[in-house]
């Protein structure tokens, strides 16, 4: 069956994480599923790409309408060779995920869950980044699936307006199910970083990375709001950097 | 004097590179200097951050209102340690660069140039980036002293928006002398990728990034159309993902 749509899975944990094995689970009855995912875990790998060596695939499944990449790329390049060079056709969709960890509101920009649908959204492959809002390696997935399945359901049958592909937040499993999906607009949250400094046996200094996460928009149509009242939070997303607001107000004289 | 600009430098190019060194001298005559650069070039990085390795920052300079430390991160923790850790106090400025090749366009995406700048926003610091159409070790910077002044000056004395910051672009020199300053949008240009396969001694195919940069967006007020005309083209950029013409539309039943 050549119409079946070709689906493009990557993620940015790694892949051995559980979040990318139930996101397979969960793409496989939909198309055929083609998985690039990265030998090591990727967290906070944005928009990188790897310029100073090369990229070594290695295909480590290979059944009907199933196949498995490991790389030693980030999520974009992992999008980059599937467009280019390993798959035999384009997708159809780019997927990623699930990611252990929220991408809402200013962790997009940290992503590369998001980055590899965005750099897919680059070559108009419509795409979504699915994430839940629970850091742990463990984290329990069982309460996303018809979310997940309805989402890319109707992305794949309707695709997206070119340029524009889909952040998905899940709320954490709790005891109430999930009240349905929002979509909505990125909060305009940040982090309050905090280095832990610490010194090494040698006496030099060396500082861990951490922080808080702290949401001064109180509006009702955020991400951050919709996981807050546990909606599933969709933002459609686009990459165009410009300040158009500003761009006439700039004057150098 | 307590009154002088703390400016905070650093570049994607790691601090050997000659664009950085020509930002230092130009910014010194303007405050107090503290340089905070990767010891590796970190092209391609975007906004990652590393989080699977502490930070070791270097102090490597310290004199009079010149500080300047090399570290094992990214341009965005370069500017996270500074922001937080290794200043004492906030910078009243972040400026990046000057990098060698174009940010132009999508490039900014996959820009740690433009990271840095980025990161500095999300605190509200303003913030600039500077490339030159040159990916030359060598390159030739001699044409853009008076701009890159005029235009830090300018942020120094009038501030920018809160969120607001610049990514700047020189065109490559050339026997014309540029012809001023252009505030312009991104331009919907991209990288059609081409990889070159290899084999290794051992028979495994492995992959080096290539491919063409394609403009397809033919109007006058892009950055790639000012650089084509011998302008420097600035971008006002800013954080926010959300494709807001299409968040009411994504329907969900």
């Amino acid at each position: 069956m050549k119409n079946k749509p070709l689906i493009l899975v990557t993620n940015d944990d790694g892949a051995d994480a559980k979040g990318l094995a139930k996101l397979i689970e969960l793409m496989r009855p939909l198309g055929e599923v083609a998985v690039i995912a990265s030998e090591q875990a990727m967290s906070g790998m944005s928009h990188a790409v790897t310029v100073k060596v090369p990229l070594m695939p290695r295909l480590v499944k290979d059944e009907d309408d199933f196949t498995m990449w490991i790389t030693n790329g980030t999520p974009v390049d992992n999008v980059k060779l599937g467009k280019h060079t390993l798959l035999s056709r384009k997708p159809d969709i780019v997927v990623s995920g699930i990611n252990h960890g929220s991408n809402a509101a200013i962790n997009i920009i940290y992503s590369g869950t998001m980055g590899a649908v965005l750099e897919g959204a680059i070559d108009g492959i419509p795409g979504i980044g699915f994430s839940l809002d629970d850091y742990s390696p463990d984290a329990d997935f069982s309460h996303v699936d018809e979310f997940v399945l309805k989402i890319t359901r109707k992305v794949l049958d309707e695709g997206l307006p070119e340029g524009i592909c889909l952040n998905v937040n899940f709320p954490k499993i709790s005891d109430k199910p999930l009240k349905g999906i929002k979509s909505v607009r990125q909060a305009k949250a940040r982090w309050i970083e905090e280095f832990e400094k610490r010194k090494d046996p040698f006496g030099r200094n060396y500082y861990w990375i951490g922080g808080s996460f702290v949401n001064g928009d109180k509006r009702k149509d955020t991400d951050e709001y919709a996981l807050s009242e546990n909606y599933v939070a969709v933002v459609p997303v686009k990459i165009d950097f410009t300040a158009h607001e500003y761009v006439d107000k700039l004057q150098f004289q």
